[in-house]
């Protein structure tokens, strides 16, 4: 999505470790035509599919799913991060594993997620896919189908979401970057 | 509102001290039409103010500040819940006061806010008023104007509004609730 490219090479800072901040269109101050326009996009992609609920995860999907909620005309619904250990039994959960960190819970109620549902899982950013994975997961408990993941950048070089590929998860990024260089320079896939 | 208060009749369920729970379409799952309805409405409640920036609070107010910032076609800016003692000198900082609790901290990036913008801070319930007169205040410490606030629903009985109200604060709520009475009943100001 050439839109998208210009914007994280005009407004996007590179920090070391290859991390990207997008705060000033993405998750902090957020742009909502281009949240409309990627939600357009994967709508384009997603034709035909039956989706009738948006999944997400608190934060920072939100302005992105809420975006692909109104093109979609369903509702969305967005998996709540809680320290509880003791969760109420009306809710599903699933831990979201994170290396070097004790990782956290995230949780929906019950009451929202159904076998009849059909799922279109969006999030802002996708690296190890830890948290794309944990929500796979916590709608594969209710019973719900998971048509495929819509994500705005993807970090490639990470490779979360090519393993989910492997696994046969349709996955549907807006850009795909394979390299953060050392002076900030980014590599998109084609 | 009437298809507000509608929802909240067929959808809110209330629970003892008052707490009504609007899950199903506010604050969990999140029915974007009605969110999209009520931004027209703060649109054609503030038409003429010269808006250019929403302001909310994550999580919950997310959402209705998304569909603002789409009808306003302004961006949106959500500041952050830290927990952090050391904050960076690059954002402005406020904190929440909670009775009986030690409250939050909330940032917003110092590039986000300035003394050009005009905003309209938006939030999914009104009570004591704390959190959005934290926002109010951070705001006034970026030198911003604060045109007026947004809310979908007011616990008039908790008197935050009418408080903000008389310090001459604009607060446009979609519906207040005056009650809500132990069998569940609720008293809607007209």
């Amino acid at each position: 999505m050439q839109k998208l490219i210009d914007k994280i090479l005009k407004f996007g800072e590179v920090y070391p470790d290859r991390v990207l901040k997008v705060d000033s269109f993405l998750n902090h101050q957020v742009d909502m035509d281009l949240m409309s326009e990627i939600a357009e996009e994967l709508y384009s992609r997603y034709l035909g599919t039956d989706i009738n609920k948006i999944l997400t995860l608190e934060v920072s999907g939100i302005p992105v799913a809420c975006a692909c909620a109104q093109v979609f005309n369903v509702p969305i619904v967005y998996a709540k991060k809680t320290e509880t250990k003791n969760l109420p039994d009306d809710v599903y959960t699933n831990t979201v594993f994170k290396p070097n960190d004790k990782g956290y819970d995230i949780t929906v109620a019950k009451k929202f997620l159904s076998p009849e549902d059909r799922i279109l899982i969006v999030d802002d950013f996708l690296a190890k896919g830890y948290a794309l994975k944990s929500l796979i997961e916590l709608s594969k408990a209710a019973g719900a189908t998971v048509v495929g993941a819509g994500i705005v950048i993807e970090k490639g070089f990470e490779h979360g979401g090519d393993e989910l590929r492997k696994d046969g998860v349709r996955v549907e990024s807006m850009v795909i970057m394979d390299e953060i260089k050392d002076d900030g320079q980014i590599s998109f896939r084609n």
